[in-house]
């Protein structure tokens, strides 16, 4: 398997690549001329063959385009509370690894943290990318800045399922269909209002289910995406 | 919502409860005589009238015995490697909540840690108590000591699924069907090895992919739980 590298334009037939990326292909992995390295770039992936390896500069021959192996074929958009310490970073992480395109972090009324700071923001982007690359996907998740309940909605791509503790009869499953895509809302460890209920509504969303057990946040954002991902790549 | 506590024994017609039930019913919560308390055990709930609170002694009648509700119907156990740092905690409380019924902690080749203290099985059997309360089940599952791959497949109910991930053809869910118990096995964070998956064949096991990224262990055992009840509730 080739060594991946997340980059920020596309690649078409010669690629240069400087700084960061340079260096580790130079010093840390020790590369050289001929040797073969993976460049992704919105679900496409591209080999390319080195043909010039310096600390400051490498270059390369693209010998092979594609379509990114690891990629699912529908884009899930995840909207999640933002939880307290680090919880939040691991659903990032594991959601990323199931294949999510997108995560809009919201704040509602019963939300406990109620600001994103730019550094956590950052941070979370790192780990997206980090765990986009272990995961061996062709895309790293958008990390969003954060939105207010009310503004939520526009955000999101529809159809557009939020898992309420509250919704008696109609389940995750049985409100998934085939969709190109879909966006999924985790309610925060309070709950969510019923007003908060009737806004999306009113917006067009669905109530579902994720079962008679009382889960945790981080477990409904990860069981959920893993059953999305299931049932849309079925 | 009444109160839930997790007993040992069965209640039929009337409950005595010492010990710390005792004390955090007359101390912590100061219930009183005429209150409602639930106590479960093995899936089966009793809603108790309090008739007599001391901090020694609590007692009281059963007005009421049934199934409990968050209870699944099938009884999915799930193998888990030991996995580093406080990492299979963390699945250990998320698999309790999505409803398994039983935790096989096991060793293989690859593993890196390779014993379970004492203290260690005590906590986590502390945490599946915790989480099952949390997520008004009605029952503990049962956490057991370490397996060795050899002899862990002594210890699983039939059919029996291994996430593994050089499967290509067979995925999680083309493998479900109705059933009433069902194990699932998830390889540790270095995979598990040629000569293992033989021996788990062997032992009528089959494998099972859970996609085409790559998943850390943990994000595979709780996106792996979260499908087979959703299938096996559906």
């Amino acid at each position: 398997m080739t060594h991946r590298f997340f980059v920020d334009e596309e690649t078409l037939e010669r690629a240069v690549l400087r700084g960061d990326f340079a260096r580790q292909i130079a010093n840390v992995l020790r590369l050289r001329p001929g040797d073969v390295i993976t460049l992704l770039h919105a679900g496409v992936q591209s080999a390319v063959v080195l043909d010039h390896v310096e600390t400051d500069e490498v270059t390369g021959r693209v010998i092979e385009r594609g379509t990114a192996e690891g990629e699912p074929r529908a884009a899930v958009t995840v909207a999640l509370p933002i939880l307290r310490g680090q919880r939040t970073e691991e659903v990032i992480e594991a959601v990323t690894q199931l294949g999510v395109s997108r995560v809009v972090p919201f704040v509602s009324a019963r939300s406990v943290v109620r600001t994103l700071a730019t550094a956590k923001l950052e941070r979370w982007r790192r780990i997206a990318r980090e765990s986009a690359e272990t995961a061996r996907r062709g895309r790293v998740p958008d990390i969003q800045p954060a939105a207010q309940w009310p503004s939520l909605f526009e955000a999101l791509d529809a159809p557009v399922l939020v898992a309420w503790e509250g919704e008696a009869l109609c389940r995750l499953q049985d409100a998934l269909g085939p969709t190109a895509r879909l966006s999924l809302v985790i309610g925060p460890e309070g709950g969510l209002a019923a007003s908060e209920i009737e806004l999306a509504r009113e917006r067009g969303a669905t109530t579902v289910s994720l079962g008679p057990r009382n889960l945790r946040s981080e477990t409904a954002a990860i069981a959920a995406v893993a059953q999305v991902m299931a049932t849309l790549e079925r």
